[in-house]
């Protein structure tokens, strides 16, 4: 595998995905698990991440690893503290959390980072800032405002490479408890049934339109979901694509409506590898904006770009490798 | 038990309130069951509200029934088509379902109300229709905005007595399916577990001027009861009082600014026996919105009212009573 010199971990709730970086900070191998946080027993994360890594760790055993996303949280590995708005490159190298390096091997977690907004309230990310630094890192931009769809929808405001300004959206979760939860999901078809494309396309665009023009009507909009099924204005089918639109919409409409977030001096990228990323493309466009898809992994990339800035990857001070 | 003249039925998903009223248009006795639209088996609409009746029925066999609520829907005993607006008394006497009177008592449904509101979406009620006309009866009122919380709340507009229009809000479902499927509920306190009074106070106001600050912002507001859960900024026990605070102030805060609902000549009244309304009138207090409560059973004098315009009340024409 040719000089590897990093191992990142992207390590959320439902999933594990591990890289291999080489000397020129290439992805030499990646491997994947389904050992997200949530699965994990009696706190056994060393062994989860030894044995997703055994091939990499075998041949070298005190390659440096870093990891990003809820395995820094409370339910996690151990608690990285959150790093306060603003936050770059540099102030989360500093603030990297150092687990354990008895055993030789340097390990690293990444911080997460809270705001506090303008009114009032808290917000955090977790494993987000990550893969914001990644899509700097890829797109070679200073300031972006980087849309993150998700279960919880992250809106990220960069400014000369450091994040600014964020803010989360329960879009994702308001989508899922209510199709699975709620009266709206009765009127869904089974499992396995089509919708038509055409349908599906149509009822989400009204959708994005309706919570467009009234997003603070959201509460309300959403009944319609229910009313439009009950009068047949979509088949059963397309239900589930509107309610995606009407929440899809109110959360573009919002975030577009900020002007932390809509600047003509910060393009808008989508970061992202679900399905949903096309959707707010649609959604972002359908209000006139222009949006860049982040190719690549953003989340390995953004770790190792981290790990550079902490200097990770030089050998470690007193090390005998 | 007097002079008994009209059965009047309150049948809903989870619950059937009868009322017995004498001549003079007083409840002269009321019983209730968990026979709600749910818990029928095989169609068995006819044996719920038989059994629950029989003492009236014994004494008085012929007396006739008005019903209101889900027991008119597709999932009722028989289907009552919902009524466009606008709608009056009149329009709806007209319009009652004739459900089976082979047995020599005349057994009428309130239909349902639809809309078709400005944003082209459909709106639908069955049963808060009925609440509306006791409310528009006991308060001798022609004009007035109805709010009616619950599971799905409406807001109703009354105009010379007529159902000129209304909107549906998600709010108690959102309430509920939030705080048992997601994310936002895991912080909550276990059940049985008293918050403060006072703290609870707090939180709630504090969800109520956010939301109604920003209610565009609603589905990333949500987000805040857990960050602030996590900051400590609540007791635990107030995370449900700042939640709800957060989807009825977003729910106010739309609904009063739509002139059809704001508008001073017609004054706001509250609807409802739960701790809800409490809640209601505190929010719109708190946006300077002076409200009335109403008092008495509106369901039942709702149908009293229906029942009288579609002349129920008296012989049937060629009845041998």
């Amino acid at each position: 595998m040719g000089n590897p010199r990093l191992i990142a971990l992207d390590w959320g709730t439902t999933s594990l995905r591990a890289y291999l970086f080489d000397a020129a900070g290439r992805i030499a191998d990646r491997r994947e698990a389904a050992d997200g946080i949530q699965a994990i027993v009696d706190g056994r994360f060393r062994e989860a991440f030894e044995a997703l890594c055994a091939p990499w760790l075998a041949s070298a055993p005190r390659i440096p690893a870093i990891a990003s996303g809820m395995i820094g949280s409370r339910q996690g590995w151990r608690e990285a503290a959150y790093l306060p708005t603003p936050a770059g490159f540099d102030e989360v190298a500093e603030r990297l959390l150092t687990l354990d390096d008895a055993a030789g091997r340097r390990f690293r977690i990444v911080p997460g980072v809270s705001t506090l907004a303008a009114n009032g309230t808290h917000d955090v990310i977790r494993g987000e800032e990550t893969q914001v630094f990644g899509a700097l890192s890829r797109l070679g931009a200073t300031d972006l405002t980087v849309v993150l769809p998700g279960t919880h929808s992250k809106w990220v405001r960069v400014r000369d490479r450091r994040i600014v300004a964020f803010r989360t959206y329960l879009t994702g979760e308001l989508f899922s408890v209510l199709s699975t939860h709620s009266i709206l999901g009765r009127l869904f078809p089974a499992q396995g049934a089509q919708p038509t494309p055409a349908g599906d396309e149509r009822a989400f665009a009204d959708g994005v339109a309706r919570a467009g023009a009234d997003p603070a009507g959201i509460t309300s909009l959403l009944f319609s979901v229910r009313a439009e099924g009950l009068f047949g204005r979509y088949d059963p089918g397309a239900l589930p694509a509107y309610l995606s639109g009407l929440l899809i919409g109110a959360e573009v409409a919002h975030a577009a409506g900020d002007p932390i977030f809509a600047d003509p001096s910060a393009p808008v990228a989508l970061v992202g590898s679900t399905a949903l990323v096309g959707r707010y493309r649609l959604a972002l466009e359908q209000r006139g904006i222009s949006v860049n898809v982040v190719q690549g992994v953003p989340a390995a990339e953004g770790l190792l770009a981290i790990a550079r800035a902490a200097r990770l990857l030089e050998p470690a001070q007193g090390a005998t490798t």
